[in-house]
């Protein structure tokens, strides 16, 4: 990521990027500015998905946190164990309490007076929307759209703006029969490849090639599943490129996971689309420089700009 | 909190809010859409404090989470241990990743395998803004406004939309001289409530009570310097009220913690307005109703509308 790194290093010395700890980045200034425009203009993107499907994509809140039973139900820890973050407060005996706070490491303390992880945070947004239709028959296909960040411990893979332990996730969600959940993901693809054409971005669609964790039993049969139904799109950052979106059809994995139901009785199909903030950010910062006086005009919105 | 959970049932029935597990909430629909208004008009008022002040207010980003190092210089574990969330990944070896995804309750088996905390979810977001500070000298005062989930774990008292395990917090921070953050404080008083007025609500301003932790010898440090400098502004929920803003005068605890000095080699003050947005929204649904079309109008923002 030599192009990557030039542009971290140029918003680093100008002070509009920073990182409190690893993994975790600040913005401010131009930096942050440019982040909040193409957040958005995906968040438009997102929500017209719905609207080309002949749809209405509901607007959801992206909780902070999920049940880890949500993520066990989603066959979760078969797959991307290796990622998981999980929040955990402090044990709340007054004993527990008073040594943290007369320790003279109380961080060090803090660590050792951990309560059992009481819920994840999210490695995806789309859960939050499986785990609410839940042992529900749907009248109708329901799209749903929503941001908030995510979570993934991706070891010394972590990198400013390209891979984040903490970074931004907008999706939007359709749970529905087959025919529209493949249209769903077609008017995806065709949005997400009109924002990068706005943003004037190279960008190019690949099948997924996502690191599984050695696969177990419930592993194998999930990649299995989602053998070929997995698009990408990858935007350039100088050589390299980044995976700023994906596509992914989940046939009836999480309708049958989550029991929800069509009127028929039959298991829901599911389709995702997902954008990862951070990284629209650095391939337009790679595309147009860390100079705002050199970027390209932007719209506000994109609103049934495309016709799938 | 009887007119709250009127509220939040009222919702709960329309299907615009749940709760994924305690202490976090999710909301659509009408409920949503009138958050992100308010959580707009919040954003205005936090930067508009700064120009009032004839300062220009520095929008950040506000990272996911937190070095426990920072919450230690800024001596919170002397007063609010209790509340700590922490985030930690799981250990990284394969053994344990395997036993993770071979096990019957991998949701359990992955509580177990945590490695130790690697960073704190944050209590509040301007503790980002004393760090990005820290060890400098201050050419001038530094405002800065941000927002981000923080992290409050408060037992028994978790209630929907009154108090959170995870919240939204919009934040203004001042850094400098004592003249220029007592200013801030009192703009920023104005500020909220002329938002209040606007959203039609009833409020008044109080001293703080906050309920410290048993205090160590810094604790009481602490709540000495705090005493006098915290005031609130309350709003109606029925017969109660919630703290939906406060308005505190560090006077020079943090600048002295993290070293930030004015050009005269002295430490700088501090100052910080916050807006809890959950609660705001919460008390414009107690005074005005769930039902949308009952709603008063509201401003899309407030620039510049009070002269404080």
């Amino acid at each position: 990521m030599r192009t990557a790194e030039r542009i971290v290093g140029e918003l680093r010395r100008r002070g509009e990027l920073w990182e409190p700890a690893a993994g975790l980045v600040a913005l401010r200034g131009d930096a942050f500015a440019l982040f909040a425009r193409i957040e958005r203009l995906v968040a438009s993107s997102a929500a017209d998905v719905a609207a080309d499907c002949d749809g209405t994509c509901d607007a959801w809140s992206s909780p902070a946190a999920l049940p880890l039973a949500t993520l066990a139900r989603a066959s979760y820890f078969d797959a991307f164990p290796q990622w998981l973050t999980l929040a955990s407060h402090l044990r709340e005996d007054a004993e527990t309490l008073e040594r943290v706070a007369r320790s003279a490491d109380p961080a060090a303390q803090a660590c050792e007076a951990c309560a059992p992880a009481g819920a994840a945070l999210p490695p995806a947004v789309c859960y939050h929307v499986y785990a609410a239709l839940a042992d529900r028959t749907l009248l109708g296909a329901a799209m749903v759209t929503l941001q908030g960040t995510c979570w993934r411990h991706e070891g010394d893979r972590l990198r400013p703006l390209a891979r984040g332990w903490a970074f931004t996730m907008r999706e939007s969600v359709c749970v529905g029969d087959d025919d529209t959940v493949e249209r769903f993901r077609a008017a995806g693809i065709a949005r997400g490849g009109a924002l990068a054409d706005v943003l004037s971005l190279e960008w190019r669609l690949e099948e997924a090639t996502d690191p599984f964790f050695r696969p177990t039993a419930g592993g194998r049969a999930l990649l299995q599943r989602l053998k070929g139904l997995k698009q990408e799109l990858h935007l350039s950052v100088g050589d390299e490129a980044v995976a700023a979106a994906s596509f992914n059809l989940h046939e009836r994995f999480f309708g049958e996971a989550f029991d929800i139901r069509l009127p028929n009785g039959a298991a829901a199909a599911s389709a995702c689309v997902a954008f990862g903030v951070e990284r629209w950010t650095l391939a337009f910062l790679a595309a147009h420089g860390t100079d705002p006086r050199r970027w390209p005009a932007l719209p506000t919105h994109l609103t049934h700009e495309v016709v799938p």
